[in-house]
């Protein structure tokens, strides 16, 4: 398995995940800042020509958000997904969905200081997605009550990036709480320094 | 099964899908515009008080793109996604994740008429999503080739709605044979009628 990243960018939520999953893997640089994702060999990883990207073997992947769904299945030792035919595996897609679905654009329009009207955009508003996040990770302490899953790492990086690395949301008690539990997982702390190291 | 949804919104992506699982299911209106999404009731079905959401015994299930995939995998004498460790499931996931992380932000900018760095959006920008989908369907039948999959549900309703019933995207040959291609299945022509009439 090859992991195609690059420090600084989403590719950490990725490295995240295969370290939840014990997976074996390779961290390829990328070096976006100098036009490496541009060149037909990488477009042929992902057409959008964007990290991260996963190989293995035959299998070619990327969106963040698939890459999680992928090795959540794939690595079912790891217990990071309710299996097929488990109900809470219905929520559990929600979650993972909701992230790029949701959370990106309502994060896009905090920044870009637009207003939306809730009941026509797909994600509703900046307002909405964050109630709901609150409402999902409050009870804590996962997504999913007592398990932890691909969801929480999807979840938890976009809310560590919007309120420990940005200011794009202001703090709740709640996030607060999920964020400190995100963290003091080895997996995720080993990421944040594996992240930033590519060969 | 319940599909709660309402005419003339994303639901009839849903029963699009259903259809092809040849799924028992009921349908169940959520009168949006009468404000019926707004209950307590309603809400813990779906959080973000939107349609379509799905509802299968326990199973909570709401985003398109969460619902497809869901359908996919519980009904895996339909053939609609590549079973867990094919590697055709890679490619697979990043299409459905495509569908809302970038065809629909893409379209939000075309319709906002703002103009964002493609090195800077998750979704590149509209003109990049635009080539990506082109590369996806043009050789075809379907994005994974021989087979169709809940890919082409999602991928498919989203350039049927830019293309053919909103003008947000220009027709380009190859978007024009994929979406005859979709509009000629039977389930699609059902889902078109079904999912204007509920109970
Ligand atoms: N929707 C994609 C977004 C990926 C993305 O935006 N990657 C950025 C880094 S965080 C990138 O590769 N930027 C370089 C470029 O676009 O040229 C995902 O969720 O993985
Ligand atoms: N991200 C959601 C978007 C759902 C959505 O925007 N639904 C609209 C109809 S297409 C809705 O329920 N609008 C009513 C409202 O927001 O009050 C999905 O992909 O399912």
């Amino acid at each position: 398995m090859k992991l195609y990243g690059a420090p600084q960018t989403r590719s950490v939520q990725a490295v995240w995940m295969l370290e939840e999953c014990g997976a074996r893997y390779e961290r390829v640089l990328v070096d976006i800042r100098g036009g490496a994702q541009h060149t037909p060999e990488y477009h042929a990883i992902n057409p959008m020509e964007k990290v991260p990207a996963l190989v293995d073997g035959e299998a070619r992947i990327a969106e963040t958000g698939a890459i999680c769904a992928y090795l959540a299945d794939r690595f079912p030792e790891a217990e990071l997904a309710p299996r097929i035919h488990d109900p809470e595996r219905g929520r559990y897609l929600q979650w993972l969905f909701f992230s790029g679905s949701c959370v990106e654009p309502s994060f896009m329009e905090k920044v870009l200081g637009i207003d939306v009207n809730p009941s026509q955009a797909g994600w509703g508003n900046y307002a909405k997605v964050l109630d709901v996040l609150e409402e999902g990770v409050g009870d804590g302490p996962w997504l999913l009550g007592d398990r932890f899953t691909a969801a929480d790492v999807v979840i938890g990086s976009g809310l560590y990036f919007g309120v420990r690395l940005f200011d794009l949301i202001a703090p709740r008690p709640a996030f607060d709480a999920y964020i400190d539990r995100c963290m003091a997982r080895s997996a995720f702390v080993r990421a944040q320094e594996l992240a930033e190291d590519w060969t």
